[in-house]
């Protein structure tokens, strides 16, 4: 079997963790946003990528979700005293490594998914890990600065040094009209069995893979499951309701079933809270959504995988 | 009072440590050596400037005299991790974030003088530290590899992969030719009162910077005293035998003097065992060399800053 999942940084690399255990025969191919990336020190940061390597490799900081386990942070702090920044974005000595590699590898000539597969070489993840495109995209926020006046910024500054606390006025994948999806990413979808939509933030991970050229058609030629990622009204972690809000969609499980809607989604799966949800078009089923421990993301996966199997015509 | 002084690493900064002691009050310039200037993992390593800089700004590991104090490993493990090399050139955490920051400024195009400058900030050496040049020399090594027959490697895989081991049939600073002194060399070396060469590597510090067209000449201009780095027939420390034998010069502090000769020196410090040494037209004294401890330190620069004020015409 080929399952083919569209995935952000935690939530996604924790579901696809579920995933794994609930397909060990299946061939996963993981296609991972890339709209986060960022330069940072003159190196190239991927942060939704590396989340699912070191997730799904067992080098993740589990507690915190994302970054290295055992982390320590001697050249960050070493980078703040010679005054050089941003220091709000937590890049440990572990983690300073992987974006070293990969960015003499760029340096090189190596295109990100070529890199990305010799990052992989070491995590052996047990999944097929393809960034969306190897052209830069790089997801923009609208702010207005109460200095600086209206602006847009990178979206690591909105959501990690702002932690969302302005509101966006709009959002966009800045370089995607232009982008070309990465070696592997059609054909794998064009041979997958299912596709899935982890509890990836709609707007800026699963929205930004859906707004490279031809990946959009490719999904949605497929049978595809998502899984909400809010419950009762509320996201399940991070901020999506700020995204959802700048895209002048509610942040329910009903309006996320909707903003991807029946031309993309055939089934989806949403929490028991949740159970009365309605998408026109769309197959809903209502079950635990929690990712609270590894026996309960191995159900979920599951049930998101037998109703995209169940779905399949 | 100014003084310049040329300088490579360990040897070279210490004996500054004791010249800034001795001499509170003067201008000192320091001209450092970047021929063993490497790139490593993407990122542009000048150990000298750096040996200089963290030696005289408080940084340095005493014991090993390279490096930062305190240091730790974390990115040098994960890269290796990664299977990514070289790891014979040993690179702590805290030494990347210098590294990071000269590699984002020189991408942004600041030259290595402005780079070393900024980095000066935070390190307050009390010296005005440049590097010989802006352009790139590279001091390269010819060898006859066992295995792979007669080639030119860079000199830190010589120096520190092998530990000089291999015999080097020639030293060559590549790219010296077309080099021009960084901003403020000529300049510092004109306004001179002396000029002094700490017992650094006569052969791959010393000599390289006079390497650099038009700085021979500037120095020999002016009154020159240099301390000898032989006493009794062999190195104080490192492995300047093995450089003077690749020249075709004995392992003497006689033979080292008679290198820089006449043409170039003033005044040579010898050892106290190397008291019977003479160089037809350079005034010869003998000290102790040793720079066991800060005082012995700051009495050698003294010794040597008196001859040459003595020497001065």
């Amino acid at each position: 079997m080929k399952i083919v999942a569209l995935a952000g940084g935690i939530g996604g690399a924790r579901f696809l963790r579920g995933l794994r255990a609930a397909a060990p025969e299946a061939e996963i191919t993981v296609i991972g946003n890339t709209g986060d990336d960022i330069s940072l020190f003159g190196l190239r940061v991927c942060p939704d990528l590396d989340t699912v390597m070191y997730t799904l490799g067992g080098g993740i900081d589990e507690e915190q979700g994302w970054g290295r386990s055992g982390e320590t942070f001697a050249v960050k702090d070493e980078l703040a005293a010679y005054g050089v920044g941003p220091s709000w974005f937590g890049l440990g000595d572990r983690d300073f490594a992987t974006h070293i590699v990969r960015t003499q590898m760029l340096a090189a000539g190596y295109k990100l998914s070529a890199v990305t597969e010799a990052l992989c070489a070491r995590w052996r993840p047990g999944v097929r890990l393809l960034p969306m495109t190897d052209d830069q995209v790089e997801t923009h926020v609208v702010v207005t600065d109460p200095e600086k006046g209206r602006r847009a910024i990178h979206f690591q500054e909105w959501w990690v040094r702002l932690r969302a606390s302005v509101p966006a006025e709009s959002i966009g994948a800045v370089g995607a009209d232009d982008a070309k999806p990465a070696p592997g990413v059609l054909a794998a979808l064009d041979e997958a069995d299912v596709v899935l939509f982890p509890p990836s933030n709609p707007v800026v991970s699963i929205g930004t893979i859906l707004a490279v050229p031809g990946i959009r058609d490719a999904v949605a030629a497929n049978t595809v499951v998502g899984v909400s990622p809010i419950i009762g009204g509320a996201p399940v972690r991070g901020m999506a309701d700020a995204c959802l809000t700048a895209i002048g969609v509610e942040t329910s499980a009903a309006a996320v079933g909707a903003l991807y809607g029946p031309g993309l989604l055939d089934g989806w799966l949403v929490a028991e809270a949740d159970a009365d949800v309605r998408v026109d078009g769309v197959e809903v089923r209502s079950r635990p959504l929690l990712m609270s421990d590894p026996e309960a993301t191995e159900e979920l996966a599951r049930a998101a995988l037998d109703l995209a199997l169940e779905l399949k015509r």
